[in-house]
């Protein structure tokens, strides 16, 4: 039987889980073999590792395709491992690197297979995965990005509703996520990484560069809008949930996220975390986003309050229009509902795009 | 809570509906909301018509992809409504013409399009959908057989898995089945009605029809090798679970199941339904198959015995190479398991139709 911990983050992470790609039985499983948090890392590896070896026996017949789905899924369990094991960086430091391994000997198995993609920035490299969407001439791109923990491993059945809408799809790691904290904790210019990232992929003929799309989840509802308003080659502008601002509920929050800030930002100490974050503030941008704005947000959100979206949608007074989806029964990024808030933001997206 | 017999249908059958497309929240909310099996019809349809709704939603807002995804789930809930429903041919009937009805209305909608076709055979129609992979050239085409109640709308995601390897699928209702079930109980005769699904689908140019594959699920793991049996076009063979016949273990099954093959065969005593259904009985075709035959078994199927699958397995002597997949741990169709049992049916289909 489980901790605590555990059914907390079942009660917040489980339709998070199930939406992203664990599989339902799965999480029964784990469910039934953890006995608490101090368990959890190890139970939900196993399982990854059992889905790494069906993927080695799915190569050793020649089925490529079900080697890569079972990469996959053995990659989005040690995501989960690891994704709030901020009081363990030996572990989650471990299981991020198995998850980038997994996900990497994955990525041309799948289909459409995912080109990975390293994009030399200054002194850094940004990494990411291209996907194109099969049998559709120079399709539009929507740049997906990740949020405190969620990478550009974990969009794949996003990125599924994507390209049944004649959408390519890249989704990277920026500063402080994933593959790239190991360059560097979170900066205050996020932004400037998406337009790196915009301007390779300018250079890829198979894409059509008139216009691109950009998606942030949970702090990415923060990375996508500052993209926004900093890069007028974004078209649409998709929030999964809105990041505004951290100062005036840091205290609020739940210790692992508030720890998880802490930690992305570089920092052990939760005082020092909220001073570095006093960075983390769409004042100065909001005015300046143009294109059509989505914002999702849980009206029971109580990780991100609701007030954080309500804020940006009355500030981003040039944006040509803004549409919104409060979900009254909603969690952190309507994770809770995320059967029928996924396929809307995709649909927008889509409009947008797609002329 | 639930009743009695809703525990015993999750126990069966909650892998089988998570495998078909229900969503998991949705399952936890039928479970919160049924009192007992007298509910289980008004609160399973209550939340088709949610996904109705949403997907007029979508529709005018001119979203038709996702309209067509909430009018499959839509149909979804309408066909686990009355699935096992047959103490109430009522509400059967009308569960089951709303749910062909919905999804009639879902097909052009999908990407790819299912396309409806009615096949005229004899003094019969038989309804199914051709659905062709997006950018494939003459794509082979896998026909996939339901079983006791379940049918053409139910393979939706199993047709994606064969889609994403190069093959075009057709889903059909035969005698007794779905739609046709109005036309005709079982008959000893259903694999003609396959061969005049072949005969069709060789007069569509947008098929290589050169090879045919068959796969049948429960019920249907009887009548896809009988149509093996009967069929030299049919160039591989896989069965979802085996059914060589009904006689030896008909007092065993659960009174459920008796009573549904008792009234697919149009009869309502089950004496009487027993002694119909000698028909069913795979012993003069077992060894007429020469295709590659595929048997998957759950050896803790409780529906249908393991020795139903050894027993073809041992007279299927001149199929050209027999795999089995019998899961220690699986129950009826390995439905238990449905997240690992599924992908090695396709690859099997692929292996051998794309050459």
């Amino acid at each position: 039987m489980s901790g605590d911990v555990i059914a907390e983050i079942m009660e917040s992470s489980k339709g998070r889980m199930i939406g992203d790609g664990l599989q339902a039985a799965d999480i029964d499983e784990i469910l039934e073999r953890c006995s608490g948090w101090g368990d959890w890392y190890e139970v939900v590896t196993d399982i990854g590792d059992r889905y790494e070896a069906m993927a080695e026996e799915r190569l050793s017949g020649g089925f490529s395709m079900s080697a890569g789905e079972y990469l996959w899924r053995a990659c989005m369990y040690y995501h989960y491992a690891q994704f709030y094991m901020f009081e363990r960086p030996d572990l989650r430091e471990a299981g991020q690197k198995k998850k980038v391994e997994l996900y990497q000997r994955a990525a041309p198995l799948f289909f459409p297979p995912a080109e990975r993609v390293d994009i030399p920035f200054e002194e850094f490299t940004i990494p990411g995965y291209l996907r194109l969407p099969p049998g559709v001439e120079k399709p539009p791109c929507a740049v997906l990005i990740g949020g405190l923990e969620s990478t550009k491993e974990e969009s794949l059945l996003f990125e599924r509703m994507c390209h049944d809408r004649g959408l390519a799809t890249f989704a990277f790691d920026g500063p402080g996520q994933g593959e790239m904290y190991f360059q560097t904790p979170i900066r205050p210019d996020f932004e400037r990484f998406t337009s790196a990232v915009l301007d390779y992929l300018e250079t890829r003929p198979e894409i059509d560069s008139s216009k691109f799309g950009v998606l942030g989840r949970s702090f990415g509802g923060h990375y996508a809008p500052k993209s926004a308003a900093h890069d007028d080659r974004i078209s649409v502008c998709v929030c999964w949930g809105v990041l505004y601002e951290l100062q005036t509920y840091w205290w609020d929050m739940h210790d692992i996220t508030r720890n998880g800030f802490t930690y992305c930002a570089g920092e052990t100490d939760p005082e020092k975390g909220k001073e570095v974050l006093k960075m983390i503030d769409l004042s100065s941008s909001s005015a300046k986003i143009t294109c059509p704005l989505y914002l999702q947000h849980g009206v029971k959100d109580d990780l991100i309050p609701l007030h954080q979206a309500t804020r940006l949608e009355k500030e981003a007074v040039n944006a040509r229009e803004i549409v919104t989806q409060y979900e009254p029964e909603g969690n952190h990024c309507c994770h809770n509902l995320y059967h029928t808030t996924r396929l809307p933001m995709a649909d927008y997206l889509a409009k947008h795009l797609n002329r």
